[in-house]
């Protein structure tokens, strides 16, 4: 087993294939930023990560070692297999440029991991429309169970913290440093990971 | 403006096209009972409504009237008018035969609401994979803002409960009666629906 590290320069993204059986390790190498992933099943890219499925499996909206992601077909796509943080968030959507529209009222917009995430991909064949909810490492979304009004706040993740996920099948994988200010506590910062290949 | 009341028989689903202006009311006859509800734009079928995008730009997990839904693209193809109940879910997606194999243990499975608008999407050129996380009107999901703990909760709504929607597109609807027991309390019933035509 080797592992090679790598690094996505702040407000970019990247694509890679992970093979079952595979290891991701995602680590945030400055503390507070946040990596939008995504996963698709490289035997058919039409099946994809799935939020609803895997909060609705696992009665929880916040996920951690153990814990299964699966797909719009119910099968398991990654597994967490170490996390150091505990939280990250399953609900939005990758940041996009109607995002900072919408949100931040930015005039000209950056494409966000939404754009970064939709030219990755695209050399796999992935179009934009197949983008769903990004599983958000790091990502620190609060729910008030009272109003149900959501917080985006600084995640919890400090230099060097770090989450593996395991491959259970072939996957194309989508992979951003965070391009929104709201998701990293105002900086923006690169994002690191290691792929450990079972082969 | 004339209206046209429907009934969808428990357990099942349908779908139909709304124009931009119309106005689509779900209504529970007997009350705790749920209606997964989708949209797609008529206009490019690829566009159809995310939960995402929504409760991002909501910063909150619970809709009611004023709000828009969004879809995968930041436009808003629904605006709800009118809700009397002001408990809805946008969270998981719709109950499928493997909702009751992994979460219910069923060995012979109801294809559930997945199923059913699988099935009435169909005609419109629609495939299951293109099935997000739906608006479950009137589902009572809540979230232990500490652990994170989903609970799915007898929904609020009573007999004559309705919800409004106004289409900002011309869409294509899918609506179901739900057919998880955790959902509605136990018991399988029907939902009814009026389409009110702008034009």
């Amino acid at each position: 087993m080797s592992a090679t590290r790598h690094e996505i320069p702040p407000r970019s993204g990247t694509a890679f294939t992970l093979d079952k059986g595979d290891r991701l390790t995602v680590i945030d190498p400055c503390g507070e930023q946040v990596a939008d992933l995504l996963a698709f099943a490289r035997a058919d890219l039409d099946e994809v990560i799935s939020s609803g499925r895997t909060l609705d499996y696992a009665s929880r909206i916040y996920l951690t070692t153990g814990d299964p992601i699966y797909s719009n077909r119910s099968n398991v796509l990654l597994r967490i297999v170490e996390d150091t943080v505990g939280r990250h968030d399953f609900l939005l959507t990758p940041c996009s440029a109607d995002t900072f529209r919408i949100i931040y009222g930015d005039a000209q917009p950056h494409r966000g991991c939404f754009g970064n995430l939709a030219a990755a991909l695209e050399p796999y064949g992935i179009g934009p429309d197949r983008i769903p909810v990004a599983f958000n490492v790091f990502m620190n979304v609060t729910v008030n169970g009272e109003t149900g009004a959501l917080s985006v706040e600084p995640p919890l993740s400090r230099a060097g913290d770090r989450i593996t996920f395991e491959a259970e099948t072939d996957l194309v994988i989508g992979l951003t440093a965070c391009s929104a200010l709201q998701s990293n506590n105002g900086s923006f910062k690169p994002i690191a990971y290691e792929i450990t290949r079972a082969g």
